[in-house]
């Protein structure tokens, strides 16, 4: 029984395509763009899944991936956040066209879910968000029509996240869902600095809460745009990794002559056994910044920014 | 067009009793009853509304309503808040079971809707009592199989918490809502002093938020038992309450000798005056004592504890 | 013995000098000026308590109160938010000037302090606007030296919010305090429309939470610019203003021709029974609209950003 | 240049002195006793370091450190939770009779100070409990007074915590203070089922903040009680452990013939390396079980009965 490589957890299409590409494996389905804004120093990478064949050999669901990447996003300035907000609200606004081109009502009325836990820092970016959109469901002649929920978690309710928004759906019939979720991600380097959207929408296991159902076109019959930021990395990914540096290193110095054992073994034995050596009694362990409380404190204002601005044609406050 | 004497408002079954009373007006279809428990200071009243007579005479729907009273729960006292859950478990535990019976399942599911806005803290109690609830429904074999919701208030979500709560109703199937709300009185000194508990449910126009849409039997197709703590007078009933004790201290003291002002107006005259001075620019305005966070946070444990009992035969932390 | 004519309680200057206006009494030792904006809508109106005899006549300290007004201040509209936050930063970089001019560092390093209670929302305003403030007192190189308390209330503490401030500038040095705190009005029109800046401090039975002890030059040492917003009225300043126009309305209208029972007490006598009427059990009644969340959450956020553009030249997030 | 075993960081006296053993290093200075309550399945262990080559060996200031492991911390059970509880406040009384035996007032006057960052869930320990204590201070006759003081973290003020604390101990002359923190562990299996109590007080380095400055008896000229419950494992820490294990585990498993690598650098090199690895970008990165915030939430009520008991001989609500 092999073990699949997306044990080794990343939430970002971007990190499953590198780590592929690091391999030397097989990206047949898979289109790659990437740009670099000058002016900003925002990149921005287009990683397409066209087929079931990219699909497997990237491990994520066939679909459009966006990252915005600025290094600008992990210092205070109100200016950079702006223009991530602007990047952001323009690619949105591609997204919102691209999945709701065939429905009649122009805007599409549009319900957004804060997935997460507000009383984890690292998991609260989806509520945070939530709390700064413009809600204008219930204005009279407000258009588009925007409703938000943020469901919390099945510990607080009892409820998977994806039944409720399931149960509003069904009630409220919005034209399209808006998702915004913490994610996991291989590297440290990427935690807050990193901005992913697709129109896959949310996937079992995704998520720093790890999500037990879906929230795509398939389970609610409607369009379910995702937003994305890496808050944490999972302890095992973290201790995975450094092992293959340190092995590394101490091979490149010559100071250790055979380090055979990280060779006998495949990369999927030792990050399995690096799990068990972690997660025994805890389960998931989570990795995260000090100063995790900040940088999710500007990011969903820059986010929320971002979708105020796509859906509303304005910034909010 | 004759004014409704109800909007002088009171989301109390007993005061709107009582008001009745003092004007010596009809109370047939009522049915009324009290009990001190001289042990623990607790009055528990009942009103029951047998007939639509009753209903039209009362302004409230048929069934019965239950008022739990201590002067010590303004107190911080440990001991006389646990002999206020104890008696809230035990009529909430009666309420459960006559609205219930018919139900196969035993215990029912319950969904704990918890209404009004976490971040206004008189408005506040809903959430904060769901917050303490022990929520059972994703645990493997737990009976009875218990969850909990938060709404949210319309500026929030963009949708009614009727809707949203009628949306999980139908897809998560319980077979009782138990609904929690702060709610408006007349009388200054029932704040936070008072629980109310009925099985009529939640009706347009109750609740500190004033709720637009009703959750009841009829809306969502199973009982719901509400819960609910005055928290705020409405600023309209307290000037009108004072100057009907103002007019009347005048004339008692001889101070005064023709107060006839106050004779040639209808009481319902007067009120609809009171209210175009007092609500001009700001609709509603509500009135609340300084120290309404340490009440909320006393009671919302008190009740939690309460309906933990009631339904896990336990108390909670 | 005469009552104290502030009994009748503001925390706002403007409302005390319109209230001796009314009556037609002494204003000597008391200038007035006001300006309107026509391109913003905002009114500035300049009460400078010049001597004693003025104080006596205000109930006020002698100091200069600056009120800036905008009914814009109640929309959601961000572009009219960042007007008032222009307009409060002059003026404070006025007072700031004004009252630090012999201080030999430039600028001063200041202390802000939020005061109030966090957990209840007509209270939040102080600790909210602290929350947004740039905090620079801790790094390298930063000019000026910003600090900030959120004393908390004295139920949480067990201490005086002045005593904690007193202990802090002693401490850390400061060459200035600017204090943040909600206030009561007299009138419902200015609670959330109307921002108040002294040079005077604040001083004992200010503040919604009505502080004990006062935040002055005299009690710390160095300058305190105080910046309040109304979010309440007390209940019996509101019933009694209701009473007053009740009776107004009543004689104008002729349905009332013997009205005399309000001429054969004094003002004071009436506003003493309110008191006792409304207040006996509860202490003091507040009266707050019920959207206050969303003015707190607005205002403390165009408050904060006109200090930060005082102090460091630049809008905040 | 040695690296400091320090440095492979714990706050917990029982965790440093757990690694001198496993080395077989010198233990002259510490004694060590263990007591384990059948009934309840509480472990008391008490590492008292009685001189300064104790304190040299162990890495820690001479004092008294004890230590509650109970694994139905983990668990939501109420009554294990209050046997904790009873158990903290019998050994808390313990230290404050003995710490304060010379002070003149009985029982003395205490501020509790609950630092960390309220905004950081596995940092809030403090302020949590802070906010469940019974304060006395300000009513009066109350005996003892007891007062308390969240002091926030430098980002949020721009000052130490033990600044401000210094600060209120000079204004208002408590006789004790009484300190509750989040801290760091080496083991994973530690979090959330372990309290510390010492009467060291705080020292630089330690706590989940890494405190700067020291919260002693030489700083603030009173005994100064630490209360603290290990919610993070520093990532570096956490890798560390885990190459460890996986090396021993692959060379007794017989897979792997020749791990010499491990040998031929000393622990410290080892951890430095890895230090150098995971640090680089962020500063200290934290590890934290994904359900962080209930266990910190009962945690918190956990600690905050033990304190209420000890001090007022009585359990909180």
């Amino acid at each position: 029984k092999q073990m699949n490589r997306m044990e080794i957890r990343t939430d970002l299409a971007l990190e499953a395509r590198e780590d592929i590409e690091a391999k030397g494996e097989r990206e047949s389905g898979v289109m790659f763009s990437e740009q670099m804004d000058e002016t900003t120093g925002i990149r921005v990478t287009t990683v397409q899944i066209v087929n079931e064949e990219g699909a497997k050999n990237i491990g994520k669901p066939v679909g459009t991936y966006i990252t915005l990447e600025a290094e600008s996003l992990e210092l205070p300035d109100e200016d950079c956040h702006r223009q991530v907000s602007e990047k952001l609200s323009e690619y949105l606004l591609g997204l919102v066209r691209s999945t709701t081109e065939r429905v009649e009502e122009n805007p599409p009325a549009v319900l957004a879910v804060g997935l997460g836990n507000r009383a984890v820092t690292s998991d609260s970016l989806g509520p945070k968000v939530v709390d700064e959109l413009w809600i204008t469901r219930h204005l009279e002649n407000a258009s588009p029509k925007i409703s938000g929920i943020v469901p919390g978690v099945m510990a607080q309710t009892g409820m998977e996240s994806a039944q409720i928004a399931h149960a509003i759906v069904t009630e409220t019939k919005p034209q399209l869902v808006i998702a915004i979720d913490a994610l996991a991600a291989r590297s440290a380097s990427r935690l807050g600095t990193t901005i992913q959207l697709t129109d896959t929408g949310i996937h079992p296991g995704s998520g720093v809460g790890n999500h037990r159902h879906s929230l795509t076109k398939e389970s609610l019959g409607i369009p379910v745009i995702a937003i994305g930021v890496p808050t944490v990395v999972s302890a095992a990914a973290m201790i995975y990794d450094t092992v293959q540096s340190f092995s590394m290193i101490l091979r490149e110095s010559g100071e250790v002559k055979t380090a055979d054992w990280m060779d006998e073994q495949s990369p999927e034995e030792r990050f399995q056994l690096i799990r068990e050596l972690v997660e025994p009694a805890f389960g998931p362990m989570m990795v995260t910044p000090k100063d995790i409380d900040e940088r999710i404190s500007q990011l969903s204002h820059t986010i929320a920014e971002g979708i105020n601005m796509a859906l509303l044609g304005q910034a909010d406050t």
